[in-house]
């Protein structure tokens, strides 16, 4: 039974958002999903003809015409003995536009962010002045919430750290040895600013409901609750706080930030923390309703408001974080047009969409909605649950409809530390033959596909592509 | 083939070997190996009166003589029905063994150094005045090393962090992350020395050969060829460094220091670093040598020798590195001691006898040789090549004799962190899953027992027992 639709459909315009950003951005997300939908019904087209004589040539210039790319010719060739194996050629299309779309998000930067003009003096600086030199992110590993740094917050994503987790229930001991990288960096390199600077850590998680199917289309780790949701992520960032002072003292502590996203609207709810930086689950600001009340003022008296509002929730708020929330609120009336331009009331894919599964560690280039389900992990043993979770999530996706699903197994490496690009090609290798054991009988079946990639980090690279279960010939997109 | 035996026996004497110590070090090695070993005879003469009608009563009054404790009555009380299980028995009683003797590590700290004295002012102080504030050590995963730190080189082993990996290949990533927390705690609490102190971390790798068999009881992991062996630590070092110097710059560095350790002798090589730290594989002193040079000098002329031997290497030796080995080395004269008066020319059990597997994160109490193969894992999946090479040494050890495997699964967890217990305990069930299904054939047939264990290694606390697969109803040496 589908929850109460929200009671008015989302104002398209709003005197602070910027509407030419967002006609960018669309354009952006159109370009890249298209790519990947438009692989099925090429594929149909290219099936039917699969008995003619010239078959091979029309496929191939289908596939160019349509896809940007011609297919393996082994593949083709092979149709008039067997049928044409059109799982293979799925998995082999997906896994070539990923190719393609890294390509582009490497090489032409589609979603650099003018932030000096944003934040007058950079996202860095301006963050610097709200008294934090790093933001942290923890969200839900929900592909829905993909694309929660670019689009929903509009912040430049290569100057947030973003780990997503099931539940936003992030790993307290991966955050510690974060923070204790970034003081260090702070400490030796001066690197955002120096240790002597009166700025802190800033810990944020970003759990999720849904206005739209609250009891279905909520966050699954938490029952579709988002009171628990809410609960669970503020639990754990007062463990994380408690577990630095614990273990580093003297002065030693982090802030926390806690936000929820509505997956139906993209529209973010704040907790304002007091004086103190305690957050209290009763104190929240929610950006839908200000979008509303403020959509029709004069820019300066709707950026008052937004002020008000967030002082109202909590009357002794730093200066400092009250200026960050005003601006992730602000900068969320953004997208929150963005919906109501380009979605209506509310997304139509309330639900699962993504295209293939992505796991392992990097994954800069995924900031879009519902492209990928993101299984965060260093191994499959410690994942299973997550993992378990995206092949379900795909057996009503694909499974059911015959076709694979296509995973990209990815590590990315620092490049500067030495024997780091052979580990990362160990860890793909280990992690392929990990679910190709897990899910042998989807794999047997020619079920599950994937394709193996490592990237340096650290330099400005492209992804490189080591090898891939679909074609042992020719590498998905490119040589072998 | 056996290689060519050492040219002499041990001399059981040397002027600056502690005798004393010796004798207390070998009383508690006694202690330990022998009430492992009492467990096969004490079963084989309770297995013979299975049949007897009061049974029970007898089987329970030998344990406890010959054991120290009881054995569950569950077991026993089957024997009638079916054969008594003496996998299970003797399974059982190893863990309880284990129990025992880790409380006996962590209530009466048998291997306590008398710091103050031996070093003048303890050891982290003499550290200091060699120019370093932390030891961190990584030896080759063998049982013949584990005694290393304690035994070997004669160091308190709380000072000195240790970490073994198969063919001392520590992993870069890992110690990067103990490095940076390392220097965090110098700058945030001046912990063990404030961050301003000239003094640097030291990073000491150690491989392994046998001067008895050097072409059999090498170190598996390099092909027994110890001058691969030697390379290899060196080049992971060297790694190490250039890892740091890259990621940290502005003279951040840390310093290097390889070792090679004879199992058949327990003696020491050690490779002199230059004036600039570098290491070189042709410059290295050889403890056996010294000792022999040294036995009969007095001791200050023996110091003196050492001294200079140690210069003679490197000349250009740095003036605390150079201390920092020569104390190395007479330490060590003392284990060399303690095998020729204990064992004779060498060590009987020159290759793998060790009493059960551990495998985790922890294990503080393992400092004698040859008790425990230990595979230091988060994840059976990372590990499977040292696993793998465990059961396969307990497959000639124990499975042969028709004895299963005894595997300790431990994780030790920092308990001022929140949720670490739960945390903790979580990775147990999970590895002790991964073990079950990898090694499934052996589990089935009752060869292969498995105990979980838990620990808080910031409390001075005892271990804590989870759950056994021998017995649902009573832990092995203690109550549910």
């Amino acid at each position: 039974m589908a929850g109460p639709r929200p009671a008015a459909g989302l104002a398209t315009r709003h005197v602070l958002a910027h509407a030419e950003e967002n006609a960018r951005l669309h354009d952006y997300e159109q370009g890249v999903k298209s790519a990947f939908d438009a692989i099925v019904p090429t594929l149909k087209r290219i099936s039917a003809l699969q008995h003619e004589t010239d078959f091979e040539a029309q496929a191939q210039a289908i596939a160019q015409r349509a896809l940007g790319f011609t297919l393996p010719e082994d593949i083709l060739a092979n149709a008039w003995v067997a049928q044409l194996d059109l799982r293979r050629l799925y998995a082999w299309c997906t896994f070539a536009t990923y190719r393609r779309f890294c390509d582009d998000f490497y090489t032409r930067d589609p979603l650099v962010v003018d932030d000096e003009t944003l934040f007058n003096g950079g996202f860095e600086g301006f963050l610097q002045t709200c008294g934090f030199h790093t933001l942290d992110l923890s969200p839900c590993a929900d592909g829905r919430l993909a694309h929660l740094v670019r689009y929903v917050l509009r912040l430049p994503h290569r100057a947030v750290r973003r780990k997503s987790y099931a539940g936003a229930l992030f790993d307290i001991e991966d955050s510690i040895q974060k923070w204790v990288e970034v003081e260090m960096l702070r400490m030796r390199r001066g690197l955002p600013n120096t240790a002597d600077a009166p700025t802190r850590y800033l810990k944020a998680a970003v759990y999720h409901h849904s206005s739209v199917a609250p009891d279905q289309e909520g966050c699954a780790a938490h029952g579709s609750d988002d009171a628990r949701a809410a609960a669970a992520g503020l639990e754990r960032l007062r463990g994380f706080q408690q577990a630095i002072e614990n273990s580093f003292c003297c002065g030693a502590s982090i802030d926390l930030l806690l936000m929820g996203l509505d997956t139906a609207t993209d529209a973010i709810r704040v907790y304002v923390p007091d004086a103190d930086g305690a957050i209290d689950l009763g104190r929240s600001v929610d950006a839908l309703a200000l979008y509303r009340s403020t959509a029709r003022l004069d820019a300066s008296a709707a950026l008052r408001e937004v002020q008000e509002a967030v002082r109202r929730t909590s009357p002794g708020v730093a200066a400092g974080m009250a200026r960050l929330i005003e601006r992730l609120i602000v900068n969320n009336f953004s997208q929150i047009a963005y919906v109501g331009t380009y979605q209506g009331e509310h997304y139509d894919d309330i639900g699962h969409a993504e295209r293939f599964i992505g796991a392992g560690v990097g994954f800069e280039e995924i900031q879009l909605r519902n492209l990928m389900y993101f299984a965060y992990l260093h191994t499959v043993e410690e994942a299973t649950v997550d993992l378990d979770v995206g092949l379900k999530i795909f057996t009503g996706l694909n499974v059911c409809r015959g076709l694979p699903t296509p995973v990209v197994v990815r590590f990315d490496y620092h490049g500067q530390v030495p024997g780091a690009r052979e580990r990362a090609v160990g860890h793909c290798r280990r992690v392929t033959e990990a679910l190709k054991t897990r899910y042998g009988e989807l794999f047997g079946r020619g079920l599950l596909h994937i394709l193996q990639v490592v990237r340096d980090c650290n330099a400005d690279a492209p992804i490189e592509m080591l090898s891939c279960t679909v074609n042992a010939e020719r590498m998905a997109g490119g040589e072998r």
